[in-house]
C-alpha cells in the first residue's frame, strides 16, 4: 500500500504560502508512490488533534489550483505552537508518531518560517533515530526573508511588491500639500531590514522619496534622525520616511521597546509594534511640523490582489521540488532557491540541511546600507527588483477577490491499528 | 479672442480626482471658444501666488491622459487655504480677480470637497456681484462621500472598493490562528459612516466578518461594544470589527477624543485618529485577548492600484460635462450625480446650486444601520455594490505603477495690463 502524504502550514501568513502548498498537491498527484493526500488543520497542533483533511478531492480541476495559489494567508490555518525539546517530553514526538502510524504517513511536508523549520528538524531527528520511514521536508515561506542558505523566501516577494507599491501611492499623497511635513511608514521584519529596504524601491523609478530609511542592522540614533530630518526639509518640503518595525539603539534595545509592555510572543520574541508613533511622537515635539505615521500593518504579508508572478511560481516550485526530493528519499532538508545568474534573474531549486535553518536568522547586509545608516545601496536594488516582478490575476465576485476556502470535514484514519 | 480656462484641485487626496482633471482637459480641447488650458498648482492658493502652468502641451497624446487618470493625489498639487468671508476682506477676491483678468480667465473649475465648494461658491457670488464673466463651475469629490446633493462623489467609489479588498484579505490573515482574537480596523470619513459601511461588502460574498461595524451616525457605547464582542466571540473565535474614525458617545464626544490633543485643522475640524487603538487597549484591558488593531491610513484615498473603473469613469464625465455646462453660461453651480436607476445601475450628470453643497455634510442613513447600531442593512449594499465594479489597469515600471507628472513651469499672464 503506498504511504500517504501530509501537509501542514505555520506561522505568520504570507501571500504566497498557499501557492506552495498548491504546488505539493499538484506534484503528489502525479506520483503513484503516494497514496491519499492529508492537510492539517492548524499546522502541528492540527496533527495532534487529528484535525486532518483529506485535499485530493477538493480539486476536482485546474481552476481550484489557481485560486488556491492567489488566496493569501494559509489556507489550512496555522499555529504558533513549538514542539518540546526532544529528550524533554518524548511523549509528544510518540504521539505524534502514532498519529502518522495511523494515517500512514509516509511523508510530511511543514510550510512556515525559522521557527516551523525547528519543528520540522527536530520530528525528523525523531523519525531517524526511531527508524521509522517518515520523510520529513521543510518548504520556507516569511515575509521578513530571514532564513539563512536561501537566496530569499516565498512571500518576500508579494509583500516587497505591495511595500514598494504603497509607498509609491504614499508618496503622490504626501506631495500634494504645499508644506513642511513629515510621513514616518512603519514596516514589518522583526530583526532584519528586507522588507524596509523594500520600501526604497521608487528610487529606481525616479523618486527621491522616501528621502531616508533605516534598518534594524545599522543603530538608530535619535538625535542623527532629527538631523537627517531636517536636512532633507530644506529640500523637500514632504519629508517621506521608511523605518523598520525592529531598528535599535547602539545598545541593542528596540527604538519601539520605551513604548512597549514588554509583552513577548510564544517564542520569546518581543512583541513588536510602535516605533513609527514613537518617532512621530519624536517630530511633532522636536520639530513640531505636521506629522503623521502609517503602519502598513497585516495588509504587507495578505494582499492577494498584489502578488509578485515571481514569487508566487517560485512557491508553487519549491513545493513541487519538495515532493520530488522527498519520492527520491531526502528528509531533514528544506527546499531553497539558489540565485545562480542575475541577469537574466535565474534561481534553482535546492536543499539545505533543516538544522542549518531552523532558529537561525539572516539580516539585510550591512555593506547594503549607506555609511549614514540612512540609505540602502544599488546592490540592494539589484537583489529585490527581479524579487516583484509580474503580476498575478485573481477572480473577482461582485467587485472583490474571490478566495478559496477548504472543506473541513475532519477524516477518521484509514487504518486502524489493530 | 477666446477666454481661457483655469483649473485647481483642493482638499484631501483621493484616487479619482485626476480622472475628473482629465475629463476637464479633454473637453476642453475639443472647443474653440476656450483659449488656453491652464492650471493652477496648490489649488486657490496657487492662484495668488500665480504658480500657473500651462496643460494642454503636456498631453500631445491619449496615453498621456490615460497615465494621469490611474495616478492617484492631485497632481496639480492641493491646499488647505479656505477664502474669507466676501465682506471681510474683499482685498483677496480683487486680487483673485486681477489675476484672473492678466490670464485672461473665462472659466474656473474647482475640484475638490465640502471646503472646497464653499471657496468656488463664494468666488462666484463675487464674479457675478461685480458683473465679471468668469463661470465657476465646483467638481465634487471626497472619499468621504459625504456631499449633498449628488448620489455619491467620485474618489468615493475607488476608496471603498480598496477598502472591501483589504477587509476581504485581512479577514484570511485574522482566521489562521485558533485562538480568542480581536481585530479592529479603522476606517476614514470623518463625520460620516460611508467607507466604514464598505468594509461590510464581504458579507455580500458570504463572508460573516465584519462581526461588528460602527458608524458615526449610531451613538456608540463602549459597553455595548464589550458586550458585542464577548457575544461574537463565542461563535467566531476571530472578531473582525470595522469601525470609522468619527464614531461618538452618546453626548456627541468622538471616542478618540480623550486619546487626542484637541488639534483642529484649518477648517476647525477635530483632527482626529485613535480610536482604533483606543478600542484595542479596552480589548486588552477588559477581555484580555489577543488584540491588533488595523489603521487603514492614507493608503485607502491614494491606491491608484485599486481604482474602481466606475468611479474612474464617472469622474472623467463629470470634469467633461462641468466644462460643457459652463460654455452654455451656468456658473455658481456644482455637478452631480444622479442615480436615475439600480438595477441596471445608471447615473445621470446633472447641476445643484453650489451654495446647496458647500460646508453641509451629507451622513449614512441611520435607517440603512441595524438598531444595535452595530451593522448595516441590504439597502447598504444595493446603494454601496455598483460603486466598486470594474477594475482600471495601469502601466508599470519596475514591477511598480508609473505615474503622471506635470512640468511646473509657471507661464507669465499672454495679455499685460496696460
Amino acid at each position: 500500500m503506498p504511504k500517504n502524504l501530509l501537509i501542514a502550514q505555520s506561522g505568520g501568513p504570507t501571500s504566497a504560502i498557499n501557492a506552495s502548498l498548491s504546488g505539493i498537491i499538484q506534484e503528489a498527484m502525479r506520483h503513484s508512490e503516494i497514496g491519499e493526500i492529508y492537510g492539517a488543520v492548524n499546522g502541528i497542533e492540527g496533527v495532534l488533534d487529528r484535525k486532518i483533511i483529506e485535499l485530493k478531492s477538493q480539486f476536482p480541476t485546474q481552476k481550484e489550483f489557481e485560486l488556491l495559489e492567489c488566496t493569501p494567508a494559509m489556507a489550512l490555518g496555522s499555529c504558533r505552537f513549538r514542539l518540546p525539546a526532544l529528550d524533554d517530553k518524548p511523549s509528544v514526538y510518540d504521539e505524534i508518531s502514532a498519529i502518522f502510524e495511523e494515517y500512514n504517513i509516509g511523508y510530511f511536508f511543514y510550510i512556515g518560517g525559522n521557527d516551523s523549520m525547528d519543528t520540522a528538524h527536530k520530528l525528523s531527528i525523531y523519525f531517524t533515530r526511531e527508524q521509522r520511514d517518515v520523510r520529513v521536508i521543510g518548504v520556507p515561506k516569511t515575509i521578513d526573508n530571514d532564513l539563512p542558505n536561501t537566496d530569499h523566501t516565498p512571500g518576500f516577494g508579494s509583500a516587497a511588491k505591495f511595500i514598494a507599491t504603497s509607498m509609491m501611492e504614499i508618496i503622490r499623497d504626501c506631495e500634494v500639500y504645499y508644506l513642511d511635513s513629515v510621513t514616518i511608514v512603519e514596516i514589518m521584519g522583526r530583526n532584519a531590514g528586507w522588507l524596509a529596504a523594500a520600501a526604497a524601491l521608487p528610487h529606481t523609478v525616479g523618486c527621491a522619496a522616501p528621502h531616508l530609511i533605516y534598518l534594524p542592522e545599522a543603530p538608530f540614533d535619535p538625535e542623527e534622525f532629527l538631523k537627517d530630518v531636517r536636512r532633507v526639509q530644506a529640500q523637500h518640503k514632504a519629508v517621506i520616511v521608511a523605518v523598520s518595525e525592529g531598528i535599535r539603539l547602539a545598545d541593542g534595545r528596540y527604538v519601539s521597546e520605551s513604548m512597549q509592555s514588554g509583552m513577548v510572543d510564544a517564542f520569546g520574541h518581543k512583541y513588536l509594534s510602535g516605533v513609527g508613533k514613537y518617532l512621530e511622537r519624536l517630530v511633532a515635539e522636536r520639530i513640531g511640523c505636521k506629522v503623521r505615521s502609517v503602519e502598513l500593518n497585516v495588509l504587507q504579508r495578505c494582499a492577494g490582489h498584489m502578488l509578485s508572478a515571481t514569487d508566487i511560481t517560485e512557491a508553487r516550485k519549491l513545493g513541487a521540488h519538495a515532493v520530488r526530493f522527498a519520492l527520491i528519499g531526502e528528509t531533514g532538508k528544506m527546499v531553497v532557491l539558489n540565485r545562480v545568474s542575475q541577469q537574466p534573474y535565474l534561481v534553482r531549486t535546492e536543499l539545505a540541511d533543516i538544522s542549518q535553518v531552523a532558529n537561525l536568522e539572516k539580516t539585510f547586509p550591512t555593506q547594503w546600507i549607506s555609511p549614514e545608516g540612512n540609505a540602502v545601496t544599488q546592490e540592494a536594488f539589484s537583489y529585490l527588483l527581479p524579487l516583484i516582478q509580474g503580476d498575478v490575476s485573481y477572480p473577482t465576485r461582485n467587485g472583490m477577490p474571490l478566495h478559496f476556502h477548504f472543506e473541513k470535514n475532519y477524516v477518521k484514519p484509514p487504518v486502524r491499528r489493530a
